[in-house]
């Protein structure tokens, strides 16, 4: 399992900035209205917090590329954000599932994104694509990959969360039959809010701790999930965006976009991660949506329009879904 | 400090439940366009979840009376809680400070509010009391009171925050010069979001794991801190409710009100203990606004009246300030 890892960081943070790059002009050309802006920071400077409580779990360095659209013609708010900082210990969130890891020191690169279209029929969806490695003296570097993606639909459309889905096993197919069924119910478990009993979307993939490959095969992976994301979403953005949406539609979507607030603050690791580790604020929780509304125990009318998403929040397999393939 | 403890729970369950039916006679009177509505609840039906995950930090049973109105004149959100529940072993956000009561029995009385209005000029507030037993086989159970109110303006007007801290003060003085001092510094350390570096707001009281002057006594500062509440707030509110407001303002208030949520879901130790052990989601999440903004990396232009609120989070000794007495 040893790497080069200078080789293997440079090759996956080029990788990455050309992703985030890929990405931001496709959500560009597909909003049509608005474009991203870019902050480039680094640790040291206009990076917020410093001093005293950062240094428990202290990012010591490196820097990022955050680039919001704002206000666009489809898109409320789309954030793509790329990092890569080193730090002196892996902080709690990170090291949960591996207790041996705790206090190595560490370098974590990602490309992460929120997309929060305006128009309640068109889905959020969110995706990461990272790569840790975490050291210490007189071992050698583990490292491992982890990403997804997940769609969060507000009035679900069956085709859509099926091609969706078609699209993430196709991703992963050439690396083995197993891979997407078990990345697929790894997400249903994990955009999972405990409190309200209820998953936070339709699913996608999620996976964490990848390194059982090799280096070579598992950034392969990597590239397959984060290659597939645009053609996974642009099709149902391109579906639904034109379609016209009324004031309760609006008003179901800023309540629902609540729900997506609970997991991130409450349950989301890359968010934990982030602010426990003395992250950029600002970027991390450029996840947030721009607009949330939250309404005293609210429920559905049965057999109301806003209704259905709970039937598709239950997670089932979408493959078995007898429907066309996608034209 | 061994006490009855049935006598204790039904004397501060009769304080409890009658500072809950003043409190919202109270606010209903001063908002003057909606009253309160109100959901009796038991933690065995109509409860929410149940079943596998509350096993662990298990609320065993218990009720409570949730009262929230909503769209009123001044206010738009005021959520007024009472509950009493036991639950099988303490969680981990109640025992953090003390593991030696880790997995304990418990009791847990307590009401809380938290309010949002509609006009910008308002600040929000917030008010807790709570009475804990906690309780193993061969000791003596632990019992111990906490609570306090913090106020979270969004354009500060100085005598208000004065005359709030003038209040607090006078709360606490037939309980020690020292009282109110270290309650509001605990204030000002406990309601402060660690990833903004910044206080949700101007602070006030905040106390917990109180059972050191005996159970009377004790018992008798509660009821000084929630009876003062209303006598705290309410003049600020009638002061500025007729203010008008402007867009700006609103959408000034919508961005704060952000922090409010993140205070909440990321720290809050009532909210974290609600949600640990299995407590009716809709009441603990009814502290959070009724409708949100988030915006990136918005920051205030100097010498803007959005900019004052930042000066006056600092915390500050509002005692030492130099303004005439409240009418």
């Amino acid at each position: 399992m040893s790497i080069d890892q200078g080789i293997a960081t440079r090759d996956v943070r080029d990788y990455l900035l050309a992703l985030q790059d890929r990405i931001c002009e496709a959500v560009a050309a597909e909003d049509g209205g608005a474009d991203f802006a870019e902050d480039a920071w680094t640790r040291d400077h206009g990076a917020g917090r410093d001093g005293a409580d950062r240094q428990e779990t202290a990012v010591l360095g490196g820097g990022g590329r955050t680039r919001v659209l704002r206000g666009g013609a489809v898109f409320e708010q789309a954030g793509v954000n790329f990092s890569h900082v080193t730090g002196a210990r892996l902080p709690p969130s990170a090291t949960a599932a591996r207790p041996e890891l705790a206090g190595r020191r560490f370098e974590a690169l990602g490309v992460s994104l929120v997309i929060h279209p305006e128009n309640p029929h068109v889905p959020t969806s969110h995706a990461n694509v990272r790569f840790f490695v975490a050291e210490k003296e007189g071992a050698a570097p583990v490292w491992w990959f982890g990403g997804g993606y997940d769609l969060t639909p507000y009035y679900p459309v069956h085709e859509d969360v099926v091609n969706w889905h078609r699209t993430a096993r196709a991703a992963c197919l050439p690396f083995g039959e197993a891979v997407y069924p078990r990345y697929k119910s790894w997400c249903d478990r994990y955009f999972f809010l405990k409190h309200r009993d209820e998953p936070r979307g339709v699913g996608g993939l999620f996976f964490d701790d990848l390194n059982e490959w090799g280096f070579e095969r598992c950034f392969e992976f990597l590239r397959a999930v984060g290659d597939s994301y645009l053609g996974a979403y642009l099709p149902i953005v391109r579906r639904c965006k034109d379609q016209a949406w009324t004031r309760r539609q609006r008003e179901f979507q800023l309540y629902r976009r609540g729900r997506y607030v609970e997991f991130n603050l409450v349950y989301d690791r890359g968010t934990l991660f982030g602010l426990q580790s003395g992250g950029r604020t600002e970027s991390i929780l450029m996840s947030l949506p721009p607009l949330v509304a939250w309404r005293y125990d609210w429920q559905p009318e049965p057999g109301s329009e806003e209704s259905v998403i709970y039937d598709y929040l239950e997670p089932r397999d979408w493959l078995a879904e007898d429907i066309a393939e996608q034209p």
